[in-house]
Formats: C-alpha cells, structure tokens, sequence
C-alpha cells in the first residue's frame, strides 16, 4: 500500500489516504491502526501532499554507507552514529527547502527513511519488521560549514525546511537491496544502494528503540551514500528510492527579513 | 499562576490544572490560549502530577553557565551549544530515572527550564519574552561515559526518563537571577545562579528559534552549573530553581530484560 497524507482542492484538515492509480482514497483514521477507506476517491494530481506522517523525532544516523566511509578514508563506526533532527525541519514533497542566511554552503542527503507503525521499545534485530509501517525518502538537509564549526549536528542539520520527507509511505517493500539516488537539475550525483549500509534497517531499529521509545509515525533516517553536494536557490533536488518513488523539492533563497 | 499537568486518583485522560494553595483548580482547554478554570478543585495530594507540558521538542545548551566553564578551565563559547533530547525521554516529579545498562556512568544536570506559549519563529531576544509561558525545572540526565564516547550528545542526553521535567510552570518570574540546585539524597552537589548564564534567556530564545520554530509547550533547557555528578539506583535527585519549586525523582535499575 501508498500512504500519503493530503489536503483536499477545497481545504480543510489534512487526512490520510491510499494511492490507487491516479486516485487517493481517502483513509479513515490514521494508517497506524487498522486503516479503512473513508469516503470517496480524490485525483492525486488535484490534492497537496504533505509530509507522508506526523513524526515525534526524526533518529538519523551518520556515517552509515560503506562506499561514503570508504571514500573518506574513515574507519566503519561499530555503532550507529545517532542525531535527531526537529520535527519543525519536517517538509512535504515540492516544498521549499529554504537556504538559511547563516549559512554558506547547504548540501543534500539522500536517504532511505523507515517509517514506524507501532511503539517500539527495545526491539530485538529480528523483531523489527513487525514495528514498521513502511519506507519513504527523506533528504537530510545539511548546513556543511555549521556542521564543520559546531561539531553537534543540531543547528547545522534542524533548520526548518531541512527534512523533506515522502512522496508516500510503502508498506510493501524490502529494504534491504534498493538503489537510492539523489539528483540536482536532473544531474545525478548520488548513487548506492541499501545494501552497503553498515548498520542495516533492522539493527537501527533495535540500536534507536534500546535508547528512545520509538512512536508511530517517528522516522528513522538511515544515512546518505557518498556525492554528497551543494544546492542553491533555484535548484530542484530530487531523492529517489527505488520501490518507492521521488520526492522533489524546490530550493529558495530566504524571505527577506 | 502555577501550571500542572496532571491525573486524577479516580483515573481519566490527564488534564492542565492550576495550583491555588493545597487545590489543583482544573483548566479548561490547554495553558496556550486563554485558560479558564473548568471544574471544581480536586486536592494537590490527591492528584498524581505529570510533566507540565508536552514538548514537540527539547532545544538544549551545554556549557553555558560561566562558572562551570571557568572551572573547566573552558574558553566561553562566542554562540549557544546546541543539542536536542527526544520527547520520549520526558518524565514528570516523582517518576523514576532509570540508569541503562549501556552506561557505566549517569550524571544529573539540574537546570532552568524555558516553556514556550506560542509559535516562535527569529524572535529577537527583546521580543522573547511574548512567546514564553513560564519557567520550570528540568534534569538533563546525561550518561557521561557515552557522551565522551560518541562526541554527538544524542544517545548519552535521550534515553527515556533522562528528561524529568516539573514541578509546575511558574508563568511570574523574571529569570534573569534565581538559585538552581541540585541536590542527591538531601546533600547539595549544585548550586549557583541563573545571572552565571553565558547566553541568558532572551538571546536562547532567539538563537533557537532562528534555526527550528519552536511550538507551544516546546522547552529550552538552558544548560547547567559546576558541581554534576553520578546518580545511582536508589537515591533521590531533587533540582530546585528559586521561585519554582523543586522536582525530585527516584533513581531505579534497569527492569531485568
């Protein structure tokens, strides 16, 4: 199943539903309880989509490509190397990534992003599946020269506009061999595949949830590939998982003070 | 007027009430908008209190008190030191802290607590004070061997119950000279004053909310005094902050897996 959630031409709150064809049906509840149709099919093309889900914390890891760690010459982590981004960073498919004014270089991430679907709390590696609702991409936006300055992450990577986050959420997926691909103005410039992940989904979620309690809806970003690079305002950044689709965002110069 | 979230003896989904001497005077509604009282008052031992407010996050500085750096032999920091702790980790007055077994070490940090009340989007810091409801005091519970460990602060600052939080919010004070404590089992281990604070309340309110919106009900935890130290299953950590109250919380072992 394709999990968005949307709002309708017409407004009003935002619901989640399910793609079919070029359709949404609209789901009733949320999609982490058991999710039924509620109403009458929308065209996708004439919806928003928003962010895929409403997470409590956004668990990143760094470092996690064997092909990135290698290429920088650094020494594979034993464990995950955790961050947390804000849910405010938190932005849909074709939504502005804004280029903050503190900063003068902002890179993109691709990343596979899991998405869980049920409270998760010390989760042993072969239990994971069962806490997880399905996947999606994510970009972790990155303030390159803050990152370097400020040594925690927090500033350089929670920047609001800083975690877009969709297209949709597919439940039927295995993850553990997909491309993941990031492009700039249709230029590639990341490439890998989920296989070279050195820690891989199912140990995240049981390294992450012996920590933090993890909610439905709370997203695990699992890490970007080597190619990492800069984007501008008037640039478009696409992230593409295979099996699951694009998410394209626009990049904008901030609103004037 | 002092702010509590809290449970009633008789069970129920838990509420905001205000404290009016030995009475918890239940609010109508949330704190944020105009909150009118909404029911009869219900006795304060009778009640069990919960973390005064649900943050979507917690924006938290290290080292930013002057004495602590001067102790440390530190150079004070030109900007805020900025980390997160996921609100999973959230606990409210009495609940316990349990030490994981992942660590050999767990501090306790005692701190002045900032509860935002309304969106908070590049305040300047003679603005803060409109979008702050009130004061409280927070633990930062860190497990120190893992933070020198992992150089990020992520995993040793979120595991759950590392973020007591309470009693209440004092929505009168001016923060800029109160008394924060901590004491271990009735012994003092810190003291010193909010004046010490290298980046005051006005200037974190503006730093943060220039990189991430912070929501309502989101708290800056605004960094702690010399003098932490180790916390251990069994003893009681009490965090006092003058004109607020005290929050203590039991110290617990790991439940057996």
């Amino acid at each position: 199943m394709k999990i968005v959630r949307f709002r309708r031409p017409s407004g009003g709150p935002p619901g989640y539903g399910r793609i079919e064809g070029d359709q949404v049906v609209p789901l009733a509840g949320d999609p982490f309880s058991a999710p039924a149709d509620g109403g009458p099919p929308v065209p996708l093309d004439a919806v928003t989509l928003l962010a895929p889900c409403r997470p409590t914390k956004i668990a990143a890891v760094g470092l996690n490509y064997r092909d990135h760690a290698e290429e920088l010459g650094m020494a594979l982590p034993d464990e995950p190397l955790l961050f947390l981004k804000p849910p405010s960073a938190v932005i849909g498919p074709g939504a502005p990534i804004v280029i903050p004014p503190e900063s003068r270089r902002v890179d993109h991430e691709a990343e596979l992003a899991v998405v869980i679907g049920r409270r998760a709390r010390r989760v042993p590696p072969e239990e994971a599946g069962a806490y997880i609702l399905g996947y999606t991409c994510l970009n972790d936006v990155t303030a390159r020269d803050l990152q370097h300055r400020d040594v925690q992450f927090t500033r350089a990577k929670g920047f609001d506009t800083f975690c877009p986050l969709g297209p949709h959420i597919e439940t039927d997926l295995d993850p553990s061999d997909l491309a993941v691909e990031c492009r700039v103005n249709g230029e590639r410039r990341q490439a890998s595949r989920t296989r070279h992940l050195i820690h891989a989904v199912p140990e995240l979620v049981a390294f992450i949830s012996g920590i933090m309690t993890l909610e439905p809806g709370d997203v695990i970003a699992t890490g970007t590939p080597s190619g990492i690079g800069p984007i501008s305002p008037g640039d478009r950044v696409a992230v593409r998982v295979e099996g699951i689709g694009t998410l394209e965002n626009p990049v904008a110069a901030p609103a004037a003070p």
